[in-house]
């Protein structure tokens, strides 16, 4: 009890946040978002929870924290910069992005299985991120105007299945992450390819 | 109230049954799997909670029966019969696909999107049935099994794609149904054509 004082005079106020975005970045990797209890990462943090909602105002808010911090990293690592091509700045991207996954594979689940979907609020912030996210590889495309609403949306299925493929990959790794990596690579340009010459 | 009692006595126990699923897809297809009560359920019914669970012990049967029969018209619907070639038979599955989700699209949405991903039993249900799905997609393909897992692969992330289009061209309608079913049927088959000419 003296020592859990002690630690937590210790944290300052950035540190104290980061640590309790790390604690429920396990949490909501291993549970449904229901059943993570505010409390609990008080508890496991050293905290009162008055403190905890000093940080975080509420459950959401402290899950929109832990999701930010993800996408965050996640934009640093898989921007291998414009100077390359297309393709190879996709498979540049997928390499960075599938070694995020594996780094941290509960983080990855956090993100992509443990939301309750059906939550409206919730859901925006996700589907905030993945809209970001198709928004980057649909710049990055410029392709014609005209094939917008049929790229728009096979980008939003590729990033459906990539995520579904990580995950699957990370439960089973049944393939390399180079076989991985060319699959999901391949997914895409096939079917732009296939949309842009039909 | 008369008329609710006259009502519940004149149905059989399969059209009781039928009524009550009927009535959770609707439910389901609105709100989180937590925010469905089997109270409220029995009530539109106009019959008792405890009649409720003599025909569903507990919600996840409700939810299962409910997943299962639509599950059940969805197989009916998409099986065009082995006498087409496999590409043919892909479209015309997904047609028929399609077609199934814009009949009812608060059904579609109540499979896909408002169940609690990361409750485990949920999970496995609806993980159970898009894994047979696969089966009856990887059994359809017949390519030699050396290619077997980057092809379960392959139709794992293709199928959340399929979703993730279906939900979005439910939404917006972006664009036409036959430009959903080429965009569909051209991914699976560029990216399964990719993985076996590498």
């Amino acid at each position: 009890m003296a020592e859990a004082v002690r630690k937590r005079q210790r944290l300052g106020a950035d540190e104290r946040r980061q640590q309790l975005i790390d604690i429920g970045t396990r949490m909501f990797a291993s549970r449904s978002y229901d059943d993570v209890w505010v409390q609990q990462v008080a508890k496991e943090a050293g905290v009162s929870r008055g403190l905890l909602y000093h940080y975080f105002p509420d459950k959401r808010d402290f899950f929109a924290a832990v999701l930010g911090q993800s996408t965050h990293q996640f934009d640093l690592r898989t921007d291998p910069g414009a100077e390359l091509p297309l393709f190879d700045r996709l498979r540049a991207g997928l390499d960075a992005y599938i070694a995020y996954a594996a780094d941290s594979p509960d983080r990855y689940r956090a993100i992509h299985r443990s939301v309750t979907i059906a939550d409206p609020d919730l859901r925006a912030i996700v589907e905030h991120n993945i809209q970001r996210q198709e928004a980057r590889l649909l710049a990055a495309m410029e392709f014609d105007p005209k094939h917008d609403a049929i790229l728009r949306l096979a980008v939003r299925g590729w990033v459906a299945a990539v995520i579904a493929c990580c995950l699957d990959w990370l439960d089973n790794a049944s393939v390399s992450a180079e076989e991985l990596r060319e699959l999901l690579a391949t997914a895409l340009i096939s079917t732009v390819q296939s949309i842009l010459t039909r």
